[in-house]
């Protein structure tokens, strides 16, 4: 089996501060089993609460004009730029689970350019690239651009913060070592039977 | 006066949650002002919560082989390769005050590896470079060089995990376009009289 | 239906010379479907027949020391570096059924410097890396480097040419615009019931 | 004497398959000498045969809106940026020949920006440019741009592959270190008396 | 204290030519100090006078749409881009004094795109930015922009030759390894009272 | 004809400074005409007096362990990279008549790291692009390093300053738009007959 982290892991979940316990058994209840970060994250609890707070008012804000597969866009762009696996292929189990489009996380992944989005996703990718990538600053022109797509300034917030975010949790996983769990990458490559 | 950011900024600090005051407050009667950066972010108070507990919980952890004027001088070398200049002036102030050497930051954030830090602090940046800019991941060599330079597995985590949560912070601002408060530009620049 | 070309592609494969369309019936055969590439090559009999000529000259060669799983490796890295999402799946679907590894073409195509891969394996895919994306050239150190890992001489030209040759591949499809067949995608993910 | 290539070159050309040592002997007798790109390649006949079948279906394509001096252009520019000696070289002093303007090869190779050609020709090499050393895909824009200029969907063809087939070569000459024959470098500088 | 360059210094002024013994008296008449970049040049005589005639030349021209104040600005952030401490330093105290603004420097060493700078100023700097960092040529686009802000062509030799000669001297800087004298950085940073 | 500069140029040699015209007859007694660059500088006497006694200081100086056409060699290379067509043909041919080797100018442009050069010239030339191109610092290592190839400290510094006033060079022909006169191109390319 492979390693889950350079830094440490707990022996076994029943010793965690209980809140930290309860969020775990949670995503697996869910997801049928306990994404590798959350055991990554556990050596450092406050850090842990911080992560998965500022990361749950990011990808759940509700937003007519910014939905969750498109958060699981940009996160999935972002995070193949930075080379980060398991971002990658963790959020791209979900970018396929919401879009129920099954080529579109490895086509975001790949080459975000060529992929087959609308004008608008394309735009929000281009956004995220040029403050994320390329560490630009949100100019008047920008705005317009983005505004003119029928973008309100809450989702230029979110875009930009979604893109910022992925980069600290793209580097935690650069030290840390942390593979994707085997379940991520099939997750809705299948579509289900009935 | 410039503007504080291009999102919205509270017009009164008595409307925001009590929480937030508070934390306002004390950075207030600390400091003497309030730094721009709690203003930018009021208008999302999840976002502003997980923020500060994120930095304090990375800031303020007692280490004897990290201190806090080194957990500075990551902040103010990461902040200048990423041009964010409210990070650089604030954060270069709190390197004057810690350090107690008022040519530091602006050594640091114009070159660091041409400033006058031991070797073990130029290792430690070097680090932090290869992690955040160059998304390089941590390898067994990075590991060993560091332990032998006398960091213990958790300053290196906190480390990559400073580069790469003011790789988020750099990010927001540019976004938001905040600037530093004129205050900082000249803390710790000139010895207090007695 | 995606377009498979910008340039034009045969209405029917029975006007295209007897040739040409030997060898895709020949694939048809094999793989149960045409991949795009041949349809797209189409157009230009002679640098259709010259590219698989080359291709076939470079990817069936036998040797002990370089595997066609390991020749595979460097088409799926090379071509996820000049971010070519048809020749990534493609090849990837590849790799996977000579490997029998289904995680290894995304582990591969978002950074090969984490995979799970021998350090003989990663050497290979650094050396391709050196000279096909830095443009280096092959030095007394790089030959020393490689026979040790038990690397022939035959072996580092098959690295390099198959290196060399994707880079014509990968743009050869980024002026053409030519998706991946969708077959592709799941070939090898999911191990095959008795 | 310098040599010819880290990989085997032939002892005699007698000793190499017949239609080799004819395509030999065909260039010798239309040169006056044996380009070391021949020689280089006969370790792999396959190969050899590949390669020059390909090369020629790109180089001597009749077209009136792309003419051989223009063809070559495109070689030395897209050589010159991957640094490859033999092929600045020996194309450069084709580019002489074809053109009749002696220094139209070390223009172009030292910087086609500020080379005297036409704005069709610039266009050309900055289309060659994106698409090869900046990996960038064709796109609607650049496809009109270039018709605008003139140019027919072949002729982008033509310069794309030619573009990304001097990519191999570059590299294969890399790999093997050959260098350009003595004759190369001065062919086509000095006007041949009557 | 900390070493003045890697290079012989004078032992003592007295020991100079008398001209260079003469500007350096001139300077320190002027300044309080003598510049350390004045000592670092001294084991060059031939060398000292051309750099000084040269710059003196080029940042004392008088020129009613290019002024002091902004030939510093160009010197601070071209310094900044090219990482040498005492440029950034010794010209940031400069442009903080004949700007009499205290925070200019900093914001444009930092990033100059997000100064608080005319769009005139701007432009000056995002051309000297293509000219010295980009290596970029002036074109004629260049040239109409230039001007329809108001610039001659006599301003745009300025701006460009600046921009240059403070490259070379950003490279010997860093070569002699020569820091700023610590009188500049508090220079123009405090109101003088009167 | 070609324009020699977007900034004004002499009607006639005569209607300049005499120690102008003085020196541009001197390089013509020499060379048999006038090179642009000197042509190109004449609106600037100063600048032009400053420029010429730089680079004769640096040219000029005689030192056993560093040759004429080592100094020429580190310009050809230079300002290869800074794609200077006129500072490559120029200083190309002064390079070939020094080291009597018709093809090392074209070797060392086109890619320095391949040309048929000594270890220790090879290391000055690495240099010299650490120092210019990567903007890098002189460290402890590159000091003995160069020391150990023989280099006195006084050539470091002569490598350093020639790769570095050739950059300021470079840049002053591409706001120029400067070409090379047309008989730089053949000298050295042809042996002389007695």
């Amino acid at each position: 089996m492979s390693q889950l982290s350079r830094f440490s892991v707990p022996d076994s979940i029943s010793d965690l501060p209980e809140d930290i316990q309860k969020s775990m058994l949670a995503v697996q209840e869910k997801a049928g089993f306990i994404p590798n970060v959350f055991l990554m994250l556990a050596h450092r609890p406050a850090e842990f609460r911080a992560f998965f707070a500022y990361h749950d008012a990011l990808m759940e804000r509700e937003s007519p004009t910014l939905s969750l597969a498109e958060r699981e866009m940009i996160v999935v762009a972002m995070s193949a730029q930075h080379e980060c696996l398991y971002c990658v292929v963790a959020h791209g189990a979900l970018l396929r689970i919401y879009s129920k489009q099954p080529h579109l996380s490895d086509q975001i992944a790949i080459n975000y350019r060529t992929a087959p989005i609308t004008d608008k996703q394309r735009m929000m990718l281009d956004f995220t690239y040029y403050l994320a990538i390329e560490c630009g600053v949100l100019t008047d022109e920008w705005c317009a651009k983005l505004q003119e797509q029928g973008f309100s300034m809450d989702d230029i917030w979110d875009m930009g913060a979604i893109a910022s975010f992925f980069g600290l949790s793209n580097r935690l996983v650069s030290m840390a070592g942390t593979p994707p769990n085997d379940e991520f990458y099939l997750l809705g490559r299948i579509p289900r039977s009935k």
